[in-house]
């Protein structure tokens, strides 16, 4: 609720603190149905890489990062780096097809915006104070009017609004 | 929606930035029918003063400062100065029959959240990012979980979320 995405350590546990005994994925499946790639940045690129899990994406994955040299063998036919300017990359991405992007992590987010590149922002709340932490939004350099599309509740505790950029 | 109450130059005309011809005051007077009395801070005290409108609260004002040494005779009779410890304060203005009190203002919201005594939050968005300004929340000593109660939006654009703090 206070904005937080990662707690003070890092953590994400808190993303869990609602018990999901079905495993309502809210709406993320079919989210990501609807979506052509993801970008995302070098943190939550490596995050995915530590999960526990196997490699959680059907889509290409496009990880934005000034210091990695290339991406690790073993996600090599997954994930593409990608170095450039926003706009430039974004300018190739399109050209390759893929034009419905979902955009993830807080510091390619917040680069996003300060450019005005992000046309849509769903935003899911678990009703919980962090107190610190790594922050979703940042310092912008003008504001950023939104269209409200819709409001979901999920599991009774989180909250998932949809905006649209108004231009 | 990325938290900011107050623009970067301390604006709040982004509060009347989404149409509302029928006035719709989004819950306002039948949550102030439901408290017993206000507390704020000086900012919040002195913003509605300056505010070229008559005195808008029905209900005792208690504002909370260290550096203000008396209200202005003109508001004597509608807002009192306090000026102890929070619980302090708390414990006089329950003794005085007041136990639903409305927590205002930035600063004063998040000395009442560092010490855990925020019971209820009634957070409303209007879908703008600001980009910098007055923030809402700050850092805090703990997390804190709260359980979301509903979910209201208004004008097909502003969403009300009311919470309740688990304890």
């Amino acid at each position: 609720m206070d904005g937080y995405i990662a707690n003070k350590n890092g953590g994400l546990d808190w993303l869990h603190s609602i018990p999901n005994p079905d495993q309502n994925d809210m709406g993320y499946e079919s989210f990501i149905k609807h979506i052509d790639a993801l970008v995302m940045g070098r943190t939550t690129f490596e995050t995915v890489c530590n999960f526990d899990i196997d490699w959680p994406y059907s889509k290409p994955v496009f990880v934005l990062s000034r210091t990695l040299e290339a991406i690790p063998e073993k996600y090599e036919d997954k994930a593409e780096l990608v170095k450039d300017s926003l706009t430039n990359i974004l300018k190739e991405i399109n050209q390759r097809g893929y034009s419905r992007l979902y955009i993830d992590g807080g510091a390619t987010i917040q680069s996003f915006l300060k450019e005005d590149l992000i046309d849509e922002l769903i935003i899911t709340t678990i009703p919980i104070l962090l107190g610190g932490g790594a922050l979703l939004f940042s310092e912008l350099p003008e504001e950023l009017e939104f269209k409200h599309v819709e409001s979901k509740v999920f599991l009774d505790e989180i909250v998932q609004n949809h905006y649209q950029r108004k231009r």
